[in-house]
């Protein structure tokens, strides 16, 4: 019984959610579909990119991962699944993987041609039922990522997640997500201080303003810290 | 396995969708619930009808669709079943189900009155939770279609789904649904077309308002279409 | 195949609902996750307790109800599992499953220590991820409630919800809920009155405004009729 979780900004006032549910479940009554968010900022790729990020590693081996959040539909983006740290996404190639294939190092892309195993007609808007939804549910019925179209050396790449450091010490980070109850969420993490934490006297600036005290804590989404 | 799918007007802040939930594991552990959406304006029919028509296709026969939608609750309307296109539907008699059997062309309707399948006492405002819910998990489990009530020859119908056309060959549709981007879904498609197009030289008004240039593109929830 | 609710203010635009299902299917597969509500308003422990009372019984026994709305997390307040009702309760005791308590009179409370069963490390704003869900995982797998804590005798409670009866007849009701639909649910039930509904020529007085006439209607969640 194979995990496909969705995270879309289709909202949820629509069907567009159900329509990708009811193609998974027409396809593969046994796969298990698990919401993340659909609430996503309508096209906002890299909020899509950082909530997959922050939660991918809680599900189990295999899982597959469907997003969309797809400016791009309907024109040569491409359509790609990715296997990464022993699990599965599926979606367009605009970046919304690419922070996991950062942090995880190695992948394997494909590019989505087999239309063996997309709903028919597929509409040029919709592509999140008509290719994504039956290339997952395929896939968690044991179709090998090799079938659904050729092997691609690259994928888009988003700004990388990890923080520029430069040669005076000086880490120039940012806020990659402000949650709902107002937190800000950095891609500051211990490891991106010498010595797991800002050293003593360190100066946090917030758009050129001086933060004289602050309390060390770090993102739960640390790119790079399975103890974060 | 059967699938139960819920669309209402309910919310997601309440304890209403979980309600409907519980009473049909409590009947019949071993349904599938998803939902298409809890976010219908409240008491807006025509809006849960077009995301139901939109999307019912995408399930696989024998699902069972439950729609609360239901400004008459407590009212004499009556509650029904209706067995359509190797579906199943129950739901309050307003309306809700009728571009699906509009689309469909055949149908059998049961008005529900064997109180056995409903959750007791009933309350004056929770049909979905106290005779929609058990009944769908309920018609799961096997119970026959005939078993909830007797058949009926009708069922309240909404303004026909189909735009008008007049002898001088003038389309008169109308937008059903604009969805979360924006987009206007009107009920014109291929089929409201001589040659499955606009005449060369058609020209779109819209509230009066003539659009000078437009692209033909067709809802994805066309009624009469498969290959929309 | 246990069930497991999740009810949160966690909202639905972030990742944190998808990694509370992620942990608790890693732990195990075979939990039916059921969400009844991520829009508690923050941090609002009685908007909670209500939703969940209204709710928990339509569930089947055995059951297990997680709820976090939690704004003493990272402080001293216990996590705690309640055994109550034929169900167990997993989250924060700041008075959420108060109300549960106060209508079943029987219950069994633990004070939830036993790191064994937490996800690592655990993080000090999401217990809800990394203790909550982790625990209802395992209590789903079987494991007994005594081994994740110690009993304890009593757990924090809201002010009761039980309307307060005056000597000369007046009985102290309050509002506990406004719904989506904009009604008033109140924690008036049957039971508040002799007889059953209010005598005749009772008077309603709303914030000292006297209502010259009302319908009787009762809580659909009640807090202590079968019947309601």
């Amino acid at each position: 019984m194979s995990i496909i979780t969705l995270l879309t900004d289709f909202g949820s006032q629509d069907y567009f959610v159900g329509a990708m549910k009811g193609v998974i479940l027409s396809i593969n009554r046994h796969a298990l579909i698990v919401d993340i968010t659909h609430e996503i900022p309508p096209q906002d790729i890299e909020t899509a990119a950082f909530n997959l990020l922050a939660t991918y590693k809680d599900f189990p081996a295999a899982t597959i991962h469907v997003a969309v959040v797809d400016p791009g539909v309907g024109s040569a983006r491409k359509p790609i699944l990715i296997e990464c740290g022993e699990q599965f996404f599926v979606g367009p190639d605009n970046g919304i993987f690419s922070w996991i294939c950062e942090r995880e190092g190695k992948w394997r892309a494909f590019h989505l041609t087999n239309e063996e195993f997309f709903r028919h007609p597929v509409s040029a808007t919709f592509h999140g039922r008509d290719i994504f939804a039956p290339v997952a549910a395929a896939l968690a019925s044991g179709v090998a990522v090799e079938d659904f179209g050729d092997e691609v050396r690259d994928y888009v790449r988003l700004n990388p997640l990890r923080p520029v450091v430069a040669s005076d010490g000086t880490i120039d980070g940012r806020v990659v997500h402000i949650d709902r109850f107002g937190n800000c969420i950095t891609n500051l993490t211990r490891e991106s201080f010498s010595g797991d934490k800002p050293a003593s006297g360190a100066k946090l600036r917030i758009n050129g303003r001086e933060i004289s005290s602050f309390r060390n804590s770090f993102s739960e989404a640390a790119i790079d810290g399975d103890d974060l």
